[in-house]
């Protein structure tokens, strides 16, 4: 029986998995230095659309797993983040925003038609993963949100400069998850500590958290295929959407 | 309220989706005319196994979906293949052997550890979708089949001189599949274009078989990424599970 880590260790075990963030994705890297095209840009603001309105769907069903009231009440408060409420818009539309503030029409980003397959298969692993695992699993796997404050600092500092065609207000969104996310990961972070007691349960709290990477990075390759490499889903057949 | 096509229109139409499938996916292009290396190759036989292992669980979920006995009788078939019986190896077992040709150990392609996140994501999707959706659309998720004895006989045609290093017992699997796959993708067929009757139906028909052409060709650029890019997964991290 191996011994379990304190929960000191533990949360340090959970934080060094950062280098596996996406922040040092070759995609995001090069976004970060300001040399992706104003259709990079775009592309990815389509594609990242997806998980956006895929995490209130996500959440909701995590709620329904929670039969603890008060969880439920801290929890509830990333679906409203996301969905806005009378007089607040939300994470939806502020991306919606972003999208508008690259050049992109809100009808093109809604209908989801831009959304490559495997950013897709990406984003529906993660709904999937919280849909077939307890509640506990669940609140682990959103833990990437640990590395998320500086991804979003990032942008705020290098994109005016090195993007300066994207209208200011569109990067509220960006703004407004610095605050969002630091609450949220606390809540979290608790909760895993928490609940992954057993040295078996921390190593399985790794592997969750390692999923959600993988998540989170196999939707900028498929973002790199169509983008970088510009072999986007059936480029060579004459039939892609976009030939 | 539009027409339906009629039966045979119905068919020309799922079949003129026959250049979407990834016999024209620049990876397998490249496998075809020889241009793979054997690490190549061997990527692709470690990853297209996760497939293979996923097909008798998407059939048992399908066939737990289907009411009727002789419909059962007939597609429990696909399982039997896949996993084999007393005396007869099966379709996994051929794949093993596939690999154990290209010069892959058993254990490591069973382990499944080489199997990239994008092709999970992808195979879990095909999966996911036959567990969330009725059986007359999963059964229609399966007509890829439609187009895959050409593949089968183009791999048996050119490996022995292009990858003459394949040891031939090892192209067993491609042979087989050729006479299943020809029984398969008959009853796959009649069926759907039995269920789906009006025009709105058949036109769902033909999402969901693109849907299916996504997941076969979000596997190879999964695959390109990490052996014709080079940049699988972290690479650049210095932590990926291959650096």
């Amino acid at each position: 029986m191996n011994q379990p880590w304190t929960t000191k260790q533990f949360e340090k075990r959970l934080r060094s998995m950062a280098p596996l963030y996406h922040i040092n994705h070759p995609f995001q890297q090069d976004m970060h230095r300001g040399a992706l095209t104003r259709e990079q840009i775009q592309g990815w603001v389509y594609n990242r659309f997806y998980y956006q309105v895929s995490i209130p769907i996500k959440d909701s069903i995590l709620l329904s797993k929670i039969h603890d009231r008060e969880t439920r009440r801290h929890w509830i408060q990333r679906i409203i983040d996301h969905d806005g409420r009378e007089g607040e818009e939300g994470g939806i539309e502020a991306w919606i925003q972003l999208g508008e503030a690259t050049g992109l029409k809100r009808e093109d980003i809604v209908s989801l038609e831009h959304v490559l397959p495997g950013v897709r298969f990406a984003v529906d692993a993660y709904v999937n993963f919280v849909r077939n695992h307890s509640w506990e699993e669940a609140v682990c796997s959103s833990l990437t949100e640990l590395f998320a404050p500086t991804i979003h600092k990032q942008r705020l500092a290098a994109w005016p400069e090195n993007y300066p065609w994207i209208k200011a207000e569109g990067l509220a969104y960006f703004q407004n998850r610095l605050g969002e996310a630091h609450r949220d990961v606390e809540h979290g972070l608790a909760l895993t500590l928490e609940n992954f007691k057993t040295a078996e349960q921390q190593q399985r709290a790794l592997e969750i958290l390692k999923f959600k990477l993988d998540v989170l990075w196999s939707m900028l390759d498929a973002m790199t295929m169509a983008y970088v490499h510009q072999t986007p889903p059936y480029f060579n057949t004459g039939l892609g959407s976009d030939d």
